[in-house]
């Protein structure tokens, strides 16, 4: 692979630099690299349309025994190569994008494991439930493609917000019940080429609330709202269940992660419920 | 106030320093100092006991037209001389170590106008509403002392959490309606001698929310709180209201300023409402 | 301004709502709205090229002494209204976006004084010092827009990050001295119509510093830096004074606030310094 | 472990409960319970004196197939009963009150795996390089106590902060460097009865930094700090490899993480540097 390293070339540093030296330890590092570099991403969807992201990365490879350290601007220039605006076709998804930034960087420098973050916020298209007015709800996500010599994996994870009502506190004082704001973060990690994606992952949280939020409501949506929440109540152990249920129908090979998070509306701290497995 | 500085002499530190040189621009500073330190602190109450706290300390100081710098080490050399374990009986309040730090600051650092700004949790003790099981609650709090010359005041912050139940949808969904958990930050900054005491302002934000939380909650309990949160329903903007209301009884001269935040259960974003007053 | 209500009367919200009532507590408030919107938004420049940023919103109103509540989804519905992607032609700043949301509102809400700040992250192209590379920096700002009756101000933020090396320490230690990250918030509040742009504040900080940072630096780059900082020895009150210097040069009137923070490479804590003026 | 319920009992607890029924979803849950809980704690060192921390608490306990919600409140008082400060004799270290607590909700709430997380901030005593002063350090540090069945386990975390100066530009600006904050997060897990303490993994990380960093440093303990820092030129790299050579040297049985994170004074991002091993 040394062949690929002309930037090393081309600004005068074939000479051997320090990070090519022996370590005084002589232990292998699992991962090494740049964490919270701020990105301007572009992707085309498949209508030709495109979206912007500004997206946090964090790029990480392994090092060897034997090697001081390793050259960190090779990992920037990688990423830099494959978002430049000027210079590609936008990628479909979030997980071209990481697979092209590794492989890119398999080109500047030596490395057998590596790891790409790549977090952002997705704007979706919602509709009021009573009014249909649009509303554009946020989600936190993140995609993590890693990769072991040439076999590639992802973990495509997703933060929603919505609701829990108490079904303890519905039945002990009879129709009234304390609600409250609450979170899942759903995660999965599998091939790269199995097909997930995020807005599926949305839905699926969204599902597993007492109810969804909304940006706008009217006086009637939120009357629906509050409706649907008394109709559904849920322990947070409801929502993990529930979210865990239906991400079991993607039926995925690989880890399954669900933390579904309560910020009681009775307590000053919050509740929460996790579930773990791994499919093979 | 320059004969006050024996560490500089006996660290051999009598040489003229950087600090101590003509700044290129020279404009007066307002406010420089250190931030973030942490620092372990000791209460004596009026009974005798004591209360430890770990606090974030801030101090500023300004500085004049004509020096290039501060001796930042005096500034935490004051902070470490008044709050050390063993060489001082403990104050009665966080005021009182306020005052002590920036007084013996006077006899190390010449300055005009001082700030220091003390942050830490306190826990008080509570009663659950039907079981009345114990339990201590957490607020944050914080003091600020100022001096300008001679003349020092203090600013002292609580925040407290509650929840908000919402009396428009109480009414339009007709005895069902979302509840969450909610904030208030209330805030008093006046002559240091008036008395006010972070207990009876973390009450008046209590008492300003459709219900307090607790820490513990049997199923009664539970209950009980359920029912007073229907019983007080509440915009944030009551809250804001009702909290001024009784801070407004405190009779105190200085500024107010109260700020209450709603988590909202059915927005993703939260509702806020601030008030902020002056009395002469 | 009450004809203005059409969003009300299409929703059958004409009855009067709890919001329009009498409060308990005759006060008026002074900010009441939503804060932590996520929204994207879109510019245009003047070249006729368009950027794309995700921005957090917070939009307040105040709220006269005799009505309970304001309307919240009216607030939300404005921000909607402007932003929308399919019916506007983008703005060119960030303060039209705001003036244009505060305009709207003003047609489906009555208020005396309104609000709303808008914080993003730019992405600056840079180049690198020595082999020339292009990187884009990654910049906090936030534009403020007021209005009081029909007069508008605006507060323009930005937070850039660079480095400071002690001059005390170089002294001391004969040419070796430690550095560090640092930060500088640089704030101006100001008339609707000065003109004040993002890329000036940020290029006012940036040199105020020992160096300015880069996302890519090739050693050669990397030995260019360090150079710079130790040309420039600069305590946190160096680096406060002269993005003072730099910004009086604007020429604007209104409020300039400074805050340099120096995240000491020798300490735990963060040193700090503050300038803060009014120019009228 | 049924016979052990009294406080149902006492509080009319006894009929069955919402969280007995069967859950729609028949799926175990790995870890339910509470997050975030601020709590007052005391220690007793063997020489007698006593510590107070305050600290965030989580307590999980995992939930079978068919029932549907664990009883919340139960894990509370479990604390609480432990914690108490007037009807028990302090503990000795942290992974005792972990284990107490733990075996103090076996009594009240039937569970297979347990797990509870206290995270607090430790002051420690340090003393200057040259002029000796005393100056309270303060290091975050967290354990984690599990149990399967009866078999405990604990992880120990502490996060400690201190220097790198790079060592590539040490060569390449010929005795210039640039230096940086930088932060250790060094974890252990492993077996109940090993003997880990935190001061000892506090020391580990301070040795593996270009130098340790103090809250206080008058003239000649600065350059004497910066004289270790180029004496010590260090990559994120080398950091953790030295933090893992010690670490290793404790000769535990049970998994190894590091993380060292240097806060590049270059960049405006961060460098990482990982090792994960797990000995058996």
């Amino acid at each position: 692979m040394e062949e690929h390293r002309p930037p090393a070339l081309q600004e005068n540093e074939l000479r051997e630099q320090t990070q090519d030296r022996l370590p005084k330890v002589k232990e292998a590092i699992d991962r090494v690299g740049v964490s919270g570099l701020k990105v301007a991403l572009k992707l085309r969807g498949k209508s030709g349309d495109e979206s912007h992201f500004l997206a946090d990365v964090d790029l990480f490879i392994d090092l060897e025994t034997d090697r001081k350290g390793i050259h960190m601007s090779r990992l920037v220039e990688s990423i830099n190569e494959i978002i430049c605006k000027d210079c590609h076709d936008p990628k479909e998804s979030f997980e071209q994008l990481g697979i092209g930034i590794l492989t890119e960087l398999q080109k500047r420098h030596n490395y057998r494991r590596g790891e790409i973050n790549i977090a952002t916020t997705l704007l979706l298209r919602r509709f009021t439930p009573v009014t249909a007015k649009p509303t554009d709800e946020p989600y936190d996500v993140a995609v993590r493609v890693s990769v072991d010599g040439n076999v590639f994996r992802k973990r495509m994870t997703v933060r929603a917000i919505g609701s829990t009502l108490c079904p303890h506190s519905l039945e002990t004082t009879k129709g009234k019940a304390h609600v409250q704001r609450a979170e899942i973060e759903l995660s999965i990690e599998t091939g790269i080429t199995e097909n997930i994606v995020f807005e599926e992952l949305i839905e699926i949280c969204e599902k597993s609330f007492s109810s969804p939020t909304y940006t706008v409501l009217k006086t009637m949506d939120e009357a629906a709202v509050v409706e649907e929440m008394f109709r559904n109540p849920k322990f947070v152990e409801d929502v993990a269940r529930d979210c865990f249920k239906q991400a079991r129908n993607l039926n995925f090979r690989g880890r399954l992660h669900i933390r579904a998070v309560s910020l009681e509306s009775i307590h000053k701290h919050n509740a929460v419920s996790e579930i773990e497995r791994v499919f093979e």
